[in-house]
C-alpha cells in the first residue's frame, strides 16, 4: 500500500517518533532461512490444524488481472503476449507491475528498514491455521469499520482461543466489490479511500498476548481506507509479521477448520509481492 | 520455455501433425472452477498424503531475481525500486519478466490454444501427494538423461504404486547449477541447451497408467535440453496437466511422505507463470 500522501504521512509519523525498531531477537529466530538460493535448516515450528483430514480446497485468491483495484493507481499492472501457439507453437505473456497488487503479501521490510524481505522470509511462517473473524455486519454500516480486541474476544468465547501461528482474517464481505474499481477502494470521487481493517486494539491485543503467524483482510490494507497513521502495518510489520491484502472467499471458512498456505514467489529483495492463498479444509 | 528455434520446430511440428486435441473430459471436469473472479464449486477431489502430521516444511522455490537462468534469454526478470522507507515511509518494487521464469508452472494453455489458463486452472490440481525420482547418478554422466519407464517402475518396485493426484518430480541434481547461468543451460558456448529431463515413454506411462496431477523437473524444461519435438510438454499439457521447472531442493523429500503446494497466483490468461512451492513433510 503506498501513495503520496501515505508517503507524507508515514515520513512524519517517523520524524516525530523514530523508525520502528525491528526485533532483533525476531530476526535472529527466523535467520536460518535468510540465505538465498537453497533453503536451510530452520528453527520455525511447521503449524497446522489438528485436523486430520482435508475434505475441501478453497482458494482464497483473486484473478491477478489488469483492472484490479490497487491502492496506489499506478501500481496497476499490465501484460503483453509475447508469442502465440497459433504464430509460435506455445503461448507465453510477460508482465509488470507493483508488488502491492491483487491478492499479496506485506512483509516486514515493507514498512521496516533492514527488515526481511520476502525471499528471506521464513516459509514455515506461510503455512497456518486460519482464523476468520467476521465483521460484515457493521461493515455494511459504516465503511471504515474496524476489526476490534472486542471482537476477538468474542470470537474465542465462541470458538476457544486462537491457535498458536494462526493467521487472522477479517471478513468484512468487501469482495463483492471486487469489480467495481472505485467501489472497492471506497472512493466517493474525492480520491479518499474507505474501506475497513484492524482496529489498532486488535493488532496489539494479537501480538502481545497471542503468538500469530500474521493477519489478513478482503480490503486494500491492513488498516482502514481512512487512516492516517498506519498504525496496524507499522506495528504488525515491526513485529516480524506479515500480513496479507485483497483475500477472496474467507466466508467460506467461517466455522470450519482450515490451514493456510500462503504461496508468495520469493521475490528477490521483495517487499512483499502477489500470491496464491489456498485453504485446506478439514 | 521458448525461443526462436523451439517455435519453427514446434510449428513444423503441428503443420505435419495437427494441434493437439485438448480432452473435452477433462475441460468439463474442470470447467466448474473456470469462472474469473470468486471460486466456485469444484468437482476435483483433494490429495494429500494419507500421513497425519506435518512435521517438517522444505521450500522447493529458487528465489526469483533478476540473474536466474532462463530458457529464453530475453526472458530475464527486471526490477526497481518505486519508493523506499528512507524516503518514502516504505518500500515497494516493480518487476517485470516473462511467464516462464525461475520456478514457474506451466499450465495447458502454453501449448495448447484454447486450452485452461492459469487463472482458470482448478485450485485442487496444485496441492498433490509428491513422488520424487532420483536420476542424479545417470545425469552426471550424461546431460541430457531422461527419467524413463524404467526408472518410475525401478521407482514403484521400492515404494509403491504412485499414488493419485501425484505430482511426480525428477531429481537430476542440477540445481547445484542454479547460480551459473551457463552451466545451468548445458551451453557449452554453441548455443545448444543440454540438462535432463523426462522421456517421452514415462510421460506416456504416467497419463496413461496413472492418476497424476503432474510432473515437475530441477532443471530448465520438463522435456530434456537437447529435444527438438518436445513430446513431453505435448503430450503432458494436451491431457490438461501441468509442469513445474526450476524446482529446487527435491533431494530433502527423496524418501519421505509429503504433501505438495504449488502456489502459483492466478495470473490472467496465464500461459501458466512464478509460483512458490512448497512441501508439507509428514
Amino acid at each position: 500500500m503506498c501513495s503520496p500522501e501515505v508517503a507524507k504521512v508515514v515520513s512524519e509519523r517517523i520524524a516525530r517518533e523514530g523508525r520502528p525498531q525491528f526485533s532483533r531477537r525476531n530476526f535472529l529466530r527466523l535467520g536460518g532461512v535468510a540465505a538465498a538460493g537453497l533453503a536451510v535448516a530452520s528453527s520455525v515450528p511447521v503449524r497446522v490444524t489438528r485436523a486430520q483430514e482435508v475434505t475441501q480446497l478453497v482458494d482464497l485468491t483473486h484473478v491477478f488481472g489488469t483492472n484490479v483495484p490497487t491502492y496506489v493507481p499506478t501500481d496497476t499492472p499490465s501484460r503483453e503476449t509475447t508469442v502465440t501457439v497459433k504464430d509460435n507453437g506455445f503461448y507465453i505473456q510477460r508482465w509488470s507491475f507493483g508488488e502491492h497488487t491483487s491478492t499479496h503479501v506485506d512483509i516486514p521490510a515493507h514498512f521496516v528498514e533492514g527488515a526481511e524481505t520476502v525471499d528471506q522470509y521464513a516459509p514455515e511462517l506461510l503455512v497456518s491455521p486460519a482464523v476468520v473473524i467476521d465483521i460484515s455486519a457493521k461493515a455494511a454500516e459504516d465503511p471504515n469499520a474496524m476489526l476490534t480486541a472486542d471482537d476477538i474476544a468474542a470470537w474465542e468465547s465462541a470458538n476457544g482461543e486462537i491457535p498458536a501461528g494462526a493467521l487472522v482474517c477479517m471478513y468484512s464481505g468487501w469482495e463483492s466489490k471486487w469489480n467495481d474499481v472505485a467501489a472497492f477502494r471506497g472512493d466517493a470521487g474525492d480520491g479518499k479511500l474507505n474501506f475497513p481493517g484492524f482496529g489498532p486494539d486488535a493488532a496489539q491485543f494479537l501480538l502481545e498476548e497471542r503468538d500469530i503467524h500474521g493477519i489478513a483482510v478482503d480490503t486494500l490494507s491492513i488498516d482502514p481506507g481512512n487512516s492516517t497513521t498506519f498504525d496496524v502495518h507499522v506495528a504488525v510489520l515491526s513485529a516480524g509479521k506479515y500480513g496479507v491484502e485483497g483475500v477472496a472467499n474467507l466466508s467460506q471458512l467461517i466455522g470450519k477448520q482450515a490451514t493456510v498456505v500462503v504461496g508468495v514467489p520469493r521475490w528477490e529483495e521483495g517487499s512483499g509481492g502477489p500470491c496464491r492463498m489456498l485453504a485446506m479444509v478439514s
